[in-house]
């Protein structure tokens, strides 16, 4: 069991630009979807915060608007958010706040063995970080740079540093990078 | 003859911290020096900004200290300053200011057929992008993030993106990514 920040982001860091857009990413074509597949099956609980949830619901589930789409994950998903967020009828999403220890020995309970996603953004990633709770880096980078942004990880991990696991390539578009976290 | 931006960064796109300091890097060790080497055996000329050649003085010639080194540099050098600079002895510096596009016609008179390498900091080499006159990113991402500091290239590149070129690992230290400056 590993907890995981899979996510992808620009050439210099950033996971969105200024204006919470992905366009510069989705542009990019579906050369690393394959690699979320994989990615996927080995998960077994999600975690997210409130920018990223808000972000599902405009884009994707749309609630109350013809073109919306069922919630994607059939996991159960833990929601960081210090607003009030309205429930989604058949989606396992349980909104938290606050300290993300006790959150995480629930997401450990109930993925049964599988990896912890935590999908972001940067600031709930470096939370789980800063407790220790953090374990792998996986960033798909887009081929692009965007100047400003959302940023991928807002902390220092300097002393140790990151181990790198693996570099490869997804044709033009993408380059992905694995990191362990390795513990002081 | 291309125009190189060849650079150390973070994973999260800083080529220096808050302090100006390298020292997250140099930790890394020497797995990235031997790729150093080679990409220098291909370069006729280079350029570098004001903060880039300050921090060479500081860290590496040290004029007049006893533990100060020659410019380390035999190739034509271009430095871009709008601050008085003192001359080196021995050292083959033009220092210039303004528009970088009669100093790139000079640098490629100078570099004889061979590649012009933008050191940087950021911003120079954002300079040169605006103009059409960067042609390769060549990016050694150390294993760390450092939350803040020098950006990496403070510009919006998306349409159209880079093009990967290549990516590769040197050690768990550094994944080096290259990439191709697509014309509109």
């Amino acid at each position: 069991m590993k907890t995981q920040y899979y996510t992808a982001c620009s050439l210099d860091g950033f996971i969105a630009d200024d204006h919470h857009s992905l366009d510069w990413l989705f542009q990019l074509g579906n050369d690393a979807d394959a690699d979320i597949e994989t990615f996927m099956a080995g998960v077994g609980a999600l975690a997210m915060g409130s920018s990223t949830y808000e972000w599902m619901l405009r884009h994707h589930v749309k609630p109350g608007q013809p073109d919306g789409q069922p919630w994607p994950y059939a996991l159960p998903c833990w929601v960081f958010s210090s607003r009030e967020q309205a429930a989604l009828p058949g989606a396992d999403i349980h909104f938290v706040r606050g300290d993300v220890r006790p959150v995480h020995a629930e997401m450990v309970a109930a993925a049964k063995g599988r990896n912890l996603w935590v999908m972001g953004g940067g600031e709930l990633v470096g939370q789980f970080h800063d407790h220790g709770l953090l374990d792998e880096l996986i960033v798909t980078i887009g081929s692009v740079t965007l100047g400003s942004g959302a940023p991928l990880l807002p902390r220092r991990i300097v002393s140790p540093p990151l181990r790198l696991l693996d570099a490869k390539a997804f044709g033009t578009g993408f380059a992905q990078l694995r990191y362990e976290v390795v513990r002081a």
